[in-house]
């Protein structure tokens, strides 16, 4: 029990550094003349009890894996975790006072440029579930002494991904891990939905599967006190501040019309009398984390793949191969969004059960989990249908910005899944990976491929993404070929009589095949081009093709027509400087309904047939 | 109160309902060879009661604004639906049997190539909150006197976006909807998170704001009293119906292992044996709905649009043209994700408060709401930051399978929004946005252009797109000049002694018009283009500028090099024929930071100085 005295330091310690945070908070941003300091002001004492009482962090040493965590979901209140970095000296005045300027680590919305900072927030809604992922990445892979902190903003509880990291919370019992709702009434534009009504999101937390401590968000005693009970607590537990956007400052306190507004110089002079601090700031003591450190991970061993000569799915051969991966190294971790006996993710949960995790049909809550488990060093894939992945683009977008490590593999791609119709079928996919910063896009077209990229992956820097087949294709490759990224193979032809060049992927590779032996029987010889590598394209291998055949070209995909390999190829040519002659892109240019695989290949005009159309039409 | 013998005969005539449904379901699938008979099987007794007892409906006269809706939120219980079209005669037992085969209208997933289907549904999770769209039409505009039923899967529940649609439901009170949650435990691969826990489910759903009934699912009196008091009461009311996946054939029933499985022939001749129907199915009448009619609508005024001379943002444009649609029209609606003050949708929200609906952080519950309203005829437009339309790629992928119209607007695209960082600038929106089937994307650089595209936006079918610019930018066009979709405008230039072609959208015409103005000192003549219409993109017009510049060509861009404006141009030049000599394709390769707008404009090499550089080096 802490004697009245020790408790009366220890709130003016907090009292203490809580004026500061408001002060830099306001320094900073009026410094920069933009960004968000009544968002900060609202969280000050909750972040200054945190800071000086609860978190344990090593400055110096933001690699060790026993540090605590502390994500702030409400990204926008940059300046606060800023002055906290300061306040904790791992940042000096002249750095803080940088703030939104070019060139400067202090970026409006905080980004992993930080060595301090996990992941980049600033879309909201998205630090709540990788906060999860961090936990149950702790609890039931590191079993690290570490807590996960996450600042949450009343707002941003409108996004359902919220909902989603809550229910994995109180599904995996991650009591590891306490967000901190800033209750604080004002949005963007004007009241939030629930405004104080603390009560609604204690039931809707609750509901979730968390304890929840409503407190007085600017009471450091209660704050204090809530956040001993959230971390000694056995379940998982949420706290709920009721807050004052603008707090500390009268004339901003509780006013709309203020948000994402800096205070002038004179309004900022105004507000630091009131707040009653001067610079230079103080720095505060920070706890250490405990000694600790993880059990030794296994020298991997070599990766042993399947091999294949049968026709398989190249869903299948990701399963395979990631089950093969799996067993060789233990960094390896796998989630699914419900559907791991179709992406056949099952097959690694076959292998390694305690590393792989059920995301239930949630995908924003899937990448998330993966974003946070890359930030403790895991190696996670994370699989579903390859549509279903649009669902989490904006997770997918900023998981690139946190220069998050993740690969994602998305089954059922294209009208060739057949029938159940153009909902599930991924026509867009390759679009949208392609237009991800610093992705990397594959498309295997056999099993052998598929395994070898799969390896590949689990070593790719970035965002990494491999498109795979529903149905079963033939073997075109021997299970020694190697395939590397930014590479493509040439499968039919290959002579110097070759007339067309066929540019194809994944099951259009059998297609353009089946279309190369017609024509060769009319003694058309064609060059087919198995372009595995979306993105970096070979746009090389490709222009020594057209050279040989005059300029002919054909792009042929299981994909809308915007986006694709077709864009890729045009990108990757003209980039170098390589002009077409003669063109066809066949792609998907109709909505597709329900049919068998090969009907509905060529109902999109995507077939051996049109290929070989197509070929005729350019020598024609 | 009806007497024992009605009671009986209602009860009874269910019963045979639910035996045919069931029958029907097995049959459809059966046939097909593919399908979701166990999952259409547990909520057979449900749509059974519904279908024969509370649905207001004229099969006859699906256009009717006053008929009930029904929306299969888990749409691969489309045996059940088509059964139910089937026992309402709306189609025959032919075909029925056409279910997921090439050409029919009975697609694996439900869409609206069926005329009594609102929405495509089969990407979980979206049915709930496009219902709410529906609801929220039918309470606040139309005064309708119709009923939205929802069926929504317990494995959907997952999804964040049920709960951003529950939560829209509870907040605008929408008695007029009725979630129905079949909750029978089993999902794709096994068991679902919360199985049978009714209470988890009862205490969720009522947190955001719903009176829930828990009943036994298969209890067809049950049921009947569940939805009476459902569609009677004064407050939003959900069922949650404890069901048996597979319900009715002993040997499938609550078994794992049956999820998306049709029975074998032999399998289906045991199970329509127990169920104990035989075809030809009946006819069941199906209640009309009351007559009713809307209010006339006011006859659409001329739009006066503002006029523009003075510098001004294109967000802001966007906004002010809403407002004197909204004005003229009685049809158009806005929807905005608590930014409005950001893409300026608050202008319309100020003439027209009626019609503006506030959807807080939510982008899913956004998309979904404005393809819920232009189900009864509305005409909406949804406005949020662009980069957070990502949130909502899948939405809007669904809504082009949907048939649906809606209009999109995305501000503060690209890094020219300055110092807020990368989490906040769209960079990939183009390509997302072109990636969607039969979308149209637009591009206006100043206000006079942002005007007139928003005003065509109105009679676009399909989806269509704007990207708006957060920061000033000059006027280029008189107020009366024309932009039509599929256009493009030569801004600088235009004479047969250009040497260089510039095409460029938004903030990146004036900074070739800066550059264009630079060269001209120097006595180099460029053109350059204004690509307003991205897609269709205005391939004849740059074809026929690059004749005049020798091929040589500069696409300039503030978006990732990947799906934008430069895959735009090369595919319509390549689709026409036209090859390239000399390119040069200026777009962001590397991760912003915060900054200036002037400064991340250079950074990122899209500057009026890169520009001209650009062009020498062609010319060089």
């Amino acid at each position: 029990m802490a004697t009245v005295t020790e408790t009366a330091s220890r709130l003016d310690l907090y009292r203490s550094l809580a004026r500061q945070l408001r002060a830099d908070s306001i320094r900073c941003s009026t410094a920069a003349g933009s960004g968000h300091p009544t968002s900060s002001l609202s969280a000050a004492d909750l972040m200054a009890v945190l800071l000086a009482g609860h978190y344990h962090y090593d400055f110096a040493h933001p690699e060790g894996l026993a540090n605590d965590h502390l994500i702030f979901s409400k990204g926008h209140a940059s300046p606060l975790v800023y002055a906290m970095f300061r306040a904790a000296g791992a940042i000096d005045d002249e750095e803080l006072m940088t703030f939104r300027k070019l060139g400067s680590r202090l970026e409006g919305h905080p980004t992993p440029v930080l060595p301090w900072v996990d992941v980049a927030t600033g879309s909201l809604g998205q630090g709540l579930p990788i906060a999860m992922g961090v936990a149950l990445a702790g609890k039931r892979l590191l079993r690290a002494p570490y807590h996960v902190w996450v600042l949450v903003g009343d707002s941003e509880t409108a996004e359902g991904s919220v909902w989603e990291g809550l229910d994995l919370g109180g599904h995996e019992s991650l009591e590891n891990c306490t967000p901190i709702f800033d209750i604080n009434r004002l949005g963007q534009r004007g009241p939030t939905e629930l405004e104080w009504n603390t009560d609604a999101y204690r039931a809707r937390i609750a509901s979730f599967g968390w304890d929840t401590l409503v407190i007085d968000g600017h009471d450091l005693d209660e704050i204090d006190d809530a956040f001993g009970t959230a971390r000694a607590a056995r379940r998982p537990t949420a706290i709920v501040a009721r807050t004052i956007k603008g707090k500390g400052v009268s004339f901003i306190e509780d006013k709309e019309g203020w948000h994402g507004k800096a205070l002038d110089p004179e309004q900022a002079r105004k507000a630091l009398a009131e707040i009653g601090a001067a610079p230079p700031s103080r720095t505060f003591a920070v706890a250490k984390p405990p000694a600790w450190r993880p059990d030794p991970q296994k020298t991997p061993a070599k990766v042993q793949l399947k091999t294949y000569s049968e026709p398989l799915a190249t869903r299948k051969a990701y399963g395979e191969a990631l089950a093969a991966l799996g067993a060789a190294r233990a960094d390896v971790v796998v989630l699914d969004a419900e559907v791991s006996n179709s992406t056949h993710a099952e097959d690694f949960k076959k292998t390694a059960p305690d590393r792989f995790f059920e995301m239930y049909i949630a995908e924003q809550k899937m990448i998330s989990a993966a974003v946070g488990m890359q930030v403790v060093g895991f190696v996670p894939f994370a699989s579903t249908f390859a549509a279903f992945l649009t669902r989490a683009y904006d997770f997918i977008r900023m998981a690139a910005i946190s220069r998050a490590d993740i690969r994602l593999s998305g089954s059922h791609a294209g009208v060739s899944i057949g029938e159940d119709g153009p909902s599930q079928m991924a026509l867009e996919d390759l679009a949208m990976m392609r237009a991800v910063h610093g992705s990397t896009v594959l498309y295997p077209c056999d099993a052998n491929q598929a395994a070898k990229l799969v390896v590949a992956m689990a070593d790719l820097r970035g965002i990494s993404y491999i498109r795979t087949t529903r149905e079963k294709t033939p073997i075109l490759y021997p299970a020694d070929a190697e395939f590397p990224i930014g590479g493509s193979r040439v499968v039919r032809g290959g002579g110097a009589d070759d007339r067309v060049t066929v540019i194809a992927g994944g099951i259009t590779v059998h297609e353009s095949v089946k279309a190369a032996d017609a024509l060769a029987k009319e003694g058309i010889k064609i060059r087919v081009i198995d372009a595995y590598s979306v993105k970096p394209i070979d746009a090389r291998g490709i222009a020594d093709a057209l050279k040989i055949t005059g300029g002919r070209l054909i792009v042929v995909e299981d994909h809308w027509v915007e986006g694709g390999i077709g864009d890729a190829v045009l990108a990757g040519l003209t980039e170098i400087g390589v002009s077409l002659t003669r063109y066809q892109h066949l792609a998907v240019r109709a909505m597709p309904g329900s049919g068998k695989p090969a009907e509905l290949l060529e109902a999109a005009g995507i077939a051996a047939r049109d290929i070989v159309e197509a070929a005729k039409a350019l020598l024609g």
